[in-house]
């Protein structure tokens, strides 16, 4: 795990000193993150909830990584839970558990992952507030980097969705409904971890003794009108599968129908021809028929007449029109 | 960009004084409406921000051109966000920033659309009760101008969806399941950029110490039934899809089985005719049938039964009717 | 326009004295019910704004006949608008204003239609309570004949749906799915109308300051019952409209399996057959067959066993079964 | 109609005293139920209407047998509907209209069913609490009697469904999409039904001044989950109808495609051999094949390995293998 | 039934004592836990509701095994009940009873599951915070055992159903529909238990007077947030459900239309070209081409490059690329 301790003028960066040293920390506007990476180390855990005084019903919520995310309120400390999202062939999510107790903030993830990077660059290069704020600003800065992570895998979906839109109006190749169907699992999965956060966050801004200060709390409205968009995005384009996979049926019914009229009037043409032709391909001695003259050529004009009528009848009932 | 500096008798409008200038304008009944095309001049948003001590949060949700309709009361200005909507070939929104501190109203936007054009001219003209009335008639008149540049867009839509189901009902030509598709995707847009807007004037409209006077309210009211009038529409269009495209498919569907029972109508009589036509081809030396004088007419005859008996059968199982 | 002026023993009913002596009605108990058909007259709504004190924004929503069904209340007056409803061939609405301005009630609609018919009648022969009690229970006899109208429009489609259900069911001739397409349609436009009813009716009950007596609140009651049954029937009906579309499409495509099972079956026994008649038919100089004496006997026999087997299998596939 | 008059020792039932007798029946512990079968006899209404102090809109609402589950609480008396429900073939519900004014309950229903039978004998024979408490209680036993006879109505539509899936599972015969379309139909009358019984009894529980006594209401909220639980399992129901449907659809489109490829199969072996074998039964004169000793093997040979290798191919494309 | 008796330092089980000696048990920090597993034994119901002042009502609904989860405050105890589940060939629920009456907590459920028995096993080992605490800590972790008996099952559905998923995108054998079917029933079946579970953990929190200690309210909030969890699962999976089977049936239809697609290929080429073998096959004595000397080969000729232009058309129309 890695300690950050930062305030206006200085950053402080130590990647292995004992828990017990950060706690130690407490200058004057420090503030202090603690990071720490794998959540399976018990001992830890233990030394951390002594130290802090946080309630074993939190760490178990730390090491149980299948939480929703939530935000819950004691009275020494806050504690929220984020998924992180990572996009690589599935989506998938990670959770960060966020305590604020004081001025120290520590977060608990499984996998070093680079969803915070931004964040650390920040404070390291002192950019943007969060070097000039407290230990509330840091807990925004944290889920508003989370949730900006959203951004990217749900546009790059939002892009793909348009893409096989394209292709499905324009009936070109490349459409698979199997990638539509993967689009919306993966979506289902994304709105299923956006939406807790939208009340987690919600219960931040309006709870009573509400962990943020009134400044930051202006900063998180802005997180939480995010949290939204995304979400809606998530909505709409779940829409835009579903409509695109009635679409992409109704493309599929329409060329079965263009297929089967194709076959229709092939058959339905030459079966009865071959019929005629069989018929007088019949070995019987007696056929007065074959003795005429002009038998073939009638039998000949028969056919070409049988065609044409028939021709003209699937005219009429329109079958050589596009499929609508 | 563009100041317009009015009250009840006089219109200024000047198209290039810089900020400050117009910062000073401060006269009596003024009302100044400072309209900004093109928010990527970095310069001027602060200039503006410092003027007007506007927060840094606000300026970025001017930049950032992909916020939804929101209403944000600070201490000093009020700050909304509208979406105009263009239709040219799809539809296509835009982002509006309006600013109210006191006499002054800032609007921002991308482009030099034509959306809010009347009401400059109403202004210039003194139409209305706009120039009659103060700085918070003029955001209630912006926000009205932008929600009814709507009806003609959706309005155009529902033509459009009326014509698509009277070619369908009367089964003609020019049906395309393309287009309804097509509509559906706009008609998601839409109502992705409107619902916001309902939420965003029933926040000016109940907030506490609402930025608007009672008498502008009583306006804003009528604004907020318009949005929900043409959210309604939205919805209801979109129904229409759905039922247009699930009849549409029923329609499909029923062709289809018109098509294979034209095809197992021809195909039943003469596939087992053609056979009974080959039997009596064959090459047998020894097929005494082919040598009785009467087996031409004899297995004709028959044919012709099969035929009849087939027809019958197919007419008791309903195969002539239309189908339903 | 009319001028209908009663109280509990007279009824004066005058067609075109001028609106300002209607204005000087103002005797002690009467109540006077204005009905004004046309709303293109803007000399006359300009005078009636003038004389009744009406707001711009009230006269402008009368002119606009697309307005939602609501309420609002003034200092001086009340405004409602509902939506009669018209059947003909399609189902179509009109708006109806009323203002119920102290002992006048003014209505505003745009063509003479006769669904107020029946409470003039009673007003003019003195049935019910109409001429017993005051101007707000006009305007409450109003709304309740503008809804109980809805009734006969929606029984009309319950009964159709109903029909069309049986027919389907015993699967008779008759049955049109452009039918039940276009009732979805009509339900669609009631739903859309009924809705706001019932907000309105609530705003009038529970609205701070109702504008209703206690007493006339009971009936409203009564009214707002009805038109929830109404909105009720309207949603049932559309999903039977959906249920009918389900059904329809299963039937559809179980009888496009039947078709296809009689032609799987023909074709696969016949076209063997017909190939082994056609084998025998070569003219190939060398085939023994041909020569012996009981070929002929055994081609046949061989045609008729394939044929069995053939019939045995299908029907070991259970397709000589109906279809479920 | 039938006057009960019952205290804790006592049971008297009298059939047709009038009604004024039953008004003076006023004991000192006693509670009465006049149980009124028919609603057209109008004299019977208006006298009952004076001797109760009933509003003229209560009365209405009897003789109008189409009303919603409701209560409305007047001055002197509660006045609610139920719906009762009998299934003979088709389900249906007839108005219960009851009346509570102090010790008097009064019922109005069209027919005479048997679904208040079980309580009358609870009456007569002192059985359960319905003696000893007063009259609410015998409101909440009437309204507890009415809920609880849509159980059976339900619970065999569920064993129905549950039998239709079974058999569709096994895809056995007997699985008929029509009932399931009726099921549905039945389920969306009881939903509509049952809906507002909710809202009733939520009334009878929370409305301030509520008729019901402490105790009773302990009952009533019992009563209240029964409605909840009937309503649920009509939701529930409704949804197995519809997962019944699809999953119909699903084994329909399976086994068209069945059938589809037998004939494909069968067709495209035959079809192409059959052109073989008549391309050597044309009777040109110089077809030097014919003359070829080994023609008719070489033939032969050749249509064997054609339907060797479409054989492969089809099995190749897995169309030999079930359907999924 | 079994008594368990515990406290801090000791643990007392008895599994016979008569329920009168249970009652007599009241030592000072003793928890006292009555497991009855049964419910058809009336007189010892009876003889602990009156040992404990149980209303008839609640020993009611612990007879009737088919209620919603659901909590009732009484005067002198507090009544939950939960349903637990079971999977083994099908989803089953149970019902268990819970009351709390100060140092006493009843369980009353009808099979000896094994449900309980890691609870059991933590009461006799002192494992975990039970023996620490008072009865309604116990009461939660009863609860909370039996909420989280529905992750196995849930997750072990969530695992078919990805297998499922896998199989299908692959288009591999072992895809069954009928499987996805009865998942889509079990998840009724289970969303129908699990929803009322949230409204009664909710109840014991926020009620008034709840019968939580503010300690075991906290425990109590994570086991609501299991509960929400399950819930969304549940819903997530019905959603995959509908998935799969929209995305089973456009994989059958583009199935359909392939098989259609190679039998109109193979038909609509040998077709023609088996008529006009069979019109050369004719016994017609006058047919000139038979005696030209080119005339079988002009014929072949003619074939393939009828074949030629079919296979040109059909690969013009995209009828060779796969299917989208």
């Amino acid at each position: 795990f890695r300690i950050i301790d930062y305030n206006e003028s200085n950053v402080e960066i130590s990647d292995s000193s004992p828990l017990a040293t950060a706690k130690r920390l407490e200058k004057d506007n420090d503030v202090i993150w603690i990071d720490v990476i794998g959540v399976e180390d018990s001992t830890l855990l233990r030394e951390f909830g002594e130290l802090f005084g946080v309630h074993p019903l939190s760490l178990e919520d730390v090491v149980n990584i299948n939480q929703r995310a939530k935000v819950e309120q004691f009275e020494t400390y806050t504690y929220c839970v984020c998924k992180m999202v990572e996009k690589e062939k599935d989506v998938e999510t990670e959770q960060l558990s966020i305590f604020l107790c004081g001025k120290f903030v520590i977060t608990f993830r499984v996998k070093q992952g680079d969803c915070l990077n931004p964040l650390r660059k920040r404070i390291k290069e002192g950019l943007g507030y969060v070097r000039k704020r407290g230990s509330d600003y840091l807990v925004y800065a944290i889920i508003d980097t989370v949730v900006d992570h959203y951004f990217p895998v749900i546009d790059d979906i939002g892009d793909k969705l348009d893409e096989l839109d394209a292709l499905l109006i324009n009936e070109e190749k490349g459409f698979s409904a199997a990638q539509v169907h993967s689009i919306r699992s993966d979506l289902l999965d994304l709105g299923r971890s956006l939406r807790p956060h939208r009340e987690m966050i919600n219960h931040l801004l309006r709870g009573e003794g509400s962990a943020l200060s009134a400044e930051t709390q202006l900063f998180m409205r802005d997180c939480y009108d995010h949290v939204t968009r995304l979400y809606e995005s998530v909505e709409t384009y779940r829409e835009m599968c579903s409509d695109l996979r009635a679409y992409h049926l109704s493309i599929v019914s329409n060329r079965t129908n263009d297929v089967m009229k194709t076959l229709t009037i092939i058959s339905s043409i030459f079966i009865p021809l071959g019929f005629i032709a069989g018929l007088y391909g019949m070995n019987f001695q007696y056929m007065p028929e074959l003795q005429w003259q002009y038998g073939y050529g009638v039998v000949v004009a028969l056919m070409v007449s049988i065609a044409g009528g028939l021709l003209l009848w699937f005219r009429k009932k329109g079958w050589f029109d596009d499929s609508i």
